[in-house]
């Protein structure tokens, strides 16, 4: 197995990242970096891009990549290096799982994440990027890739593309294709923004994806439980109960998003397809029933193309496509059992 | 009873409509007019509206009055004088048991639905337009009213507040009070108009929430046969395969549809809220299990509140809140049943 790939891996130096050293003491601080590489986009030719990434946890230890939605990003939880909050907090902690002091845990900004691409991304270019920063880090080969929804696909494309340097596969949320649905969803959320872009309301457009976005994550029964006030007439205009709370969600997700980034990582979810019989790692499919983005009958058609490698798990959940990061003990109790299969790491 | 409420009821002179007449053959032909009358809004004080309403069917025969969705209006099937096709045409024709020559059907169009009314409308509002229109006819008491969606939360209103005048209501694919779900979602639609309209793109709004009104109105199961096809890059943008679709509806629905009609009568659905308690005719509660809009759930909690008036009757069907329009034969059935409880017109 090579570790490089030459015709997408062009490393630039990195002084921040020491390579890993056999018998050196656990460090359990953080580092990380960002390198420059030449990525042979499906849809789009050549594009250098850059990548940023972070490390956490024992540096002898085995490494877990965790990868979230599109909204995610490299730093996954608090560290004595990089104190603040990490999107995947509540299940990269020492009573957790992914506990950093039994596995290294990367991080990483997907590819357009930064809105410095537009053009058309693949879950396949994610992949083949993953497989180039590896190469960078001199990581030979992922005890496991944790895949949340939009990570779900690009660990199923990591697993067809690069199977030599990945043990098991983690798709949580995600399946081998978009539910129809689902992409006619998003594309209608694609289209508030550019309604927004007509006037260079860019903001207000994305605001408003982002609004539409957060019904695909959540539940009926969610809403059913916080707004169910009557609704309000302000200004002659009926306001429902939800509307502060989408107001905030929106806001909050255009104060740190570009709209490209959103756009072409959006785009990216509906671009994804893979053949399940391609994937030649075991494979832990995680499905949420309630989830309204990838409905379990999607994550059952997943597991039978998977074959002998596939094997799947079930919980109900009032978060929906959000029990990821939401259902934190029940998700940590089915990570144990996909990471431990047989209980080797006790 | 009064058939004329002197509190809404200011009719017009209106040489289109003959009195009914005792003894008069059979007349099959339709008749349509247009009243002025002064409505109380719940939350906009006195308005004069018009209501634009039509008759078609026996003349002596019972009358039944058949109230869609925002979107439907007077013309509800083709007859001999007025043969264009009808938004419940495939519901009240000679086969069926809206058959126009058992009874008189009655449709019309909403308060609000000509735009004229920008101003918060109530399914109260609807309710007392319904009475004063019934006094103008000359129709001192309804069969039954056939309500679907917003219909049937017009139809629960009226039986709240003009008992006298109903024997029974069937309420399709309707409930109590909007889901906290489905208020949130055409809250989102309305904030598209609003987005349109901050740079006079009415129309590009309308189309937008037209579109996403129709993810509520549909199922994944029917995107999932309809609309497999992987997306296509055009002009480097993702376009997914049921973009012709969305893009259709839309532009139709702007077509014919102002602007402030559907913005007031989006809102009406989210103001309806009635007591169940307080139902006192008998009405059948249709619903559809895989309703995006009217969980089963509401339902349930609506015949629960009605007590001995009330009765469920559940299907399952691909098109959702839209089965009223499309599931016609089982819809048939149940409007059979509910509609001649012992068989008494055969």
């Amino acid at each position: 197995m090579s570790l490089v790939d030459p015709a997408v891996f062009h490393p630039e130096p990195n002084p921040a990242y020491p390579p890993c050293a056999a018998g050196r003491e656990p460090d359990l601080a953080a580092l990380r970096g960002e390198v420059a590489i030449e990525l042979a986009l499906r849809h789009a030719g050549n594009r250098r891009v850059r990548l940023a990434w972070e490390l956490q946890g024992a540096a002898d230890a085995p490494v877990v990549l965790v990868a979230g939605g599109i909204s995610a990003h490299r730093h996954l939880a608090p560290s004595a290096t990089f104190p603040e909050p990490g999107w995947a907090g509540a299940l990269a902690e020492p009573s957790r799982t992914l506990d950093p002091a039994r596995f290294r845990l990367l991080g990483l900004d997907y590819v357009g994440a930064d809105g410095r691409l537009d053009a058309p991304i693949d879950t396949a270019d994610q992949a083949d990027a993953v497989a180039a920063l590896l190469s960078h880090l001199r990581i030979g080969r992922l005890h496991a890739f944790v895949g949340y929804s939009y990570g779900a696909l690009v660990g199923l494309q990591f697993a067809v593309r690069h199977s030599a340097r990945l043990e098991r596969l983690v798709a949580v949320s995600g399946a081998h294709r978009p539910h129809p649905y689902a992409a006619a969803w998003r594309a209608l959320q694609r289209r508030a923004v550019a309604l927004g872009q007509l006037q260079c309301a860019d903001a207000q457009g994305l605001s408003l994806a982002r609004q539409f976005a957060m019904l695909s994550y959540r539940t009926q029964e969610e809403f059913a439980e916080r707004f169910d006030a009557p609704p309000e007439i302000v200004n002659g205009r009926v306001r429902v109960a939800a509307e502060d709370y989408l107001d905030a969600a929106g806001a909050r997700y255009v104060a740190r998003t570009p709209v490209d980034a959103w756009l072409r990582l959006s785009e990216s979810i509906d671009l994804h397809r893979i053949d399940p019989a391609a994937v030649a790692v075991p494979t832990t499919v995680i499905a949420v029933e309630g989830d309204r983005l990838v409905p379990l009958s999607d994550s059952v058609a997943l597991v039978e193309g998977l074959g002998a490698h596939g094997s799947l798990r079930v919980l109900r959940s009032a978060y929906g496509h959000d029990a990821f990061l939401k259902e934190t003990d029940r998700i940590d109790a089915l990570l144990r059992n996909a990471l431990h299969p047989h209980g080797e790491i006790a």
